[in-house]
């Protein structure tokens, strides 16, 4: 198996890693807005919490992308921004793995 | 002073009456964005939350008109919401009150 191609073993770890990590960016993302939630003493306030939703939510919208040919890209920067831990993807190629954590010690992913 | 012209006295018991709505709907929205943000247990509930904002943002962007052609609409409107009682207008002119009173039983506002 190559980088753009997926066993089926490969396919299995990779949708639990990546339900993994959607877990904990919507859990992480419930806390924040709770936080602001509580945190909210004027209107103003209001708008930049729903600022922030419309941001975060145009981001996840485009972020969980369960294509093969961009799993590789929405890995590195799941792993970059502290959603998975490259270990949670062992079984993959080993190509694979190289590559997701190269990518990961790129900035600028958004 | 008629139901269109505005008295400066009439004036200064308008904005406060507006100020006063304004605030106690900026008080009942910053509560119960805080009781919605407090339940939130899934992604669902954020991007609803989010929806929220979204009608509630552009309805009080367009609630709060203090011109003074559209000011008797304006305070039917708050006082059929109950956000001000028709005693907090006292001092307008009688027409006005008759018509602010007569809108505000009215149904469907938006």
């Amino acid at each position: 198996m190559n980088e753009v191609e997926w066993s089926d073993t490969e396919k299995e770890i990779a949708k639990e890693a990546f339900n993994k990590a959607y877990v904990r960016e919507v859990n992480n993302l419930i806390k924040e807005v709770r936080e602001l939630a509580n945190s909210i003493s004027e209107l103003n306030h209001l708008w930049q919490l729903h600022d922030f939703l419309s941001a975060r939510r145009h981001e996840i919208d485009g972020k969980y992308d369960y294509r093969d040919s961009v799993l590789i890209f929405v890995f590195a920067r799941l792993v970059n921004e502290g959603l998975l831990d490259i270990k949670e993807l062992e079984g993959l190629n080993k190509d694979k793995l190289i590559k997701i954590a190269a990518l990961a010690r790129m900035q600028n992913f958004t």
